[in-house]
């Protein structure tokens, strides 16, 4: 890998928004690693994670990817879009099983980034995770999606205070977007408005400038994305 | 067991919050079970979870033996108090295991509690869970015990909205300690302020009025338990 490009790692690289963000930061000529299930061909480098191991042996495995992939060099940003939906209140026969699905998801790649960050991130380098703005509030429609992004939310407040164990001067930013206009939510919801769908373009833009040092809100910021008639506007939770 | 009897279950009443509230409760001639690591051998029933089970077996398992042991009644109120601590920021060594445990005993617990409660608990009941005051905000030294936390506090918020999926009526609150007065507690911090330590036995009599519906707060109330001078204060987060 060249030393002087720069250099990104997205967790959730083969996901709809992971891979407009690894198309977008690639037409710059950023270096850009993948974490996922499966490859993305775009990416420089691919690091793939075992579903069925446990949290710690993710972390072994993932950790010790990403270490021989960058071989000492440092991350401008690591950026966490890995996630999924699942809904369900208390009586529902899947609660527990969903909220299980929805930790793995959303909190063990968002702690993964998180570790990454602690070890890979450059000095005044960006990581960001996944929230949701409805986990602001109770989410009785599906409580294991809310549970785990209450967690990614707190954790921002973590990872942005001085002895959070991110490098010097970084910057950590969760984003809580409604609804993001993919093709699968395209797919099961044809008839939304999809106006206020905010578009994954804008979203990859919004984290270059970021990766960059412009317009970046101030660490531990909770981004909420609301897009109206087509426009988004930011705004801190 | 008695059919007038008023009833509770503790998850957790092994601990030493737990054992103080199965005392209490007893001494009120309620009939009480427990659900723990190990038996409490005051308590009327007591139901073991395997440590090392998945969630969804621990789930299977623990509803299956609550359904054998009340046989159709109903119960008063469901008391989660389970629950541990465990420090550490991103870039320490046990980031990952930590916060896996973390999870497990404070919001297993807590999603097990709820399910118990959609399915046994009477109209008008009572279930209390257990979060922290530190997790209102960010928690840089112990991370994974914040997103946990934080995790049961959102919770909370589901369960109290109407179709959250626990019985019509029936109250979700959770307690959010500060430091409770425990054995152990006073083992580890023998030269701490004792007078700002919360009581066990004034957490034990807040929740028999609660369960009785004296003195009980909104439900979805985080309610932070401040003891000063000896003398607990109650203030809603």
């Amino acid at each position: 890998m060249s030393s002087s490009a720069s250099k990104i790692i997205v967790y959730g690289g083969r996901g709809a928004l992971g891979s407009a963000i690894i198309k977008h930061f690639k037409a710059k000529n950023y270096w850009v690693g993948s974490i996922d299930l499966a490859n993305n061909d775009e990416a420089d480098a691919n690091i793939l994670v075992a579903p069925d191991a446990s949290w710690t042996d993710q972390e072994k495995a993932v950790l010790a990817d990403v270490a021989k992939v960058l071989d000492g060099q440092v991350l401008d940003a690591i950026l966490c879009v890995a996630g999924g939906w699942a809904g369900g209140n208390a009586a529902h026969a899947d609660f527990v099983k969903n909220s299980d699905l929805m930790w793995k998801q959303s909190v063990w790649s968002s702690v993964l980034a998180s570790a990454i960050a602690s070890k890979h991130l450059k000095e005044g380098g960006l990581l960001t995770l996944t929230g949701a703005k409805p986990a602001l509030e109770g989410t009785p429609g599906m409580i294991g999606y809310g549970m785990a992004k209450a967690a990614v939310h707190q954790l921002t407040k973590s990872l942005a205070a001085g002895d959070g164990g991110l490098p010097k001067d970084s910057s950590v930013l969760t984003i809580l977007p409604v609804t993001l206009d993919t093709p699968m939510n395209r797919k099961w919801m044809p008839k939304a408005d999809h106006s206020t769908w905010t578009p994954l373009e804008y979203v990859s833009d919004m984290m270059e400038k970021w990766a960059n040092k412009e317009e970046r809100p101030a660490s531990g910021s909770l981004v909420q994305l609301l897009t109206e008639a087509g426009v988004t506007k930011l705004v801190l939770a």
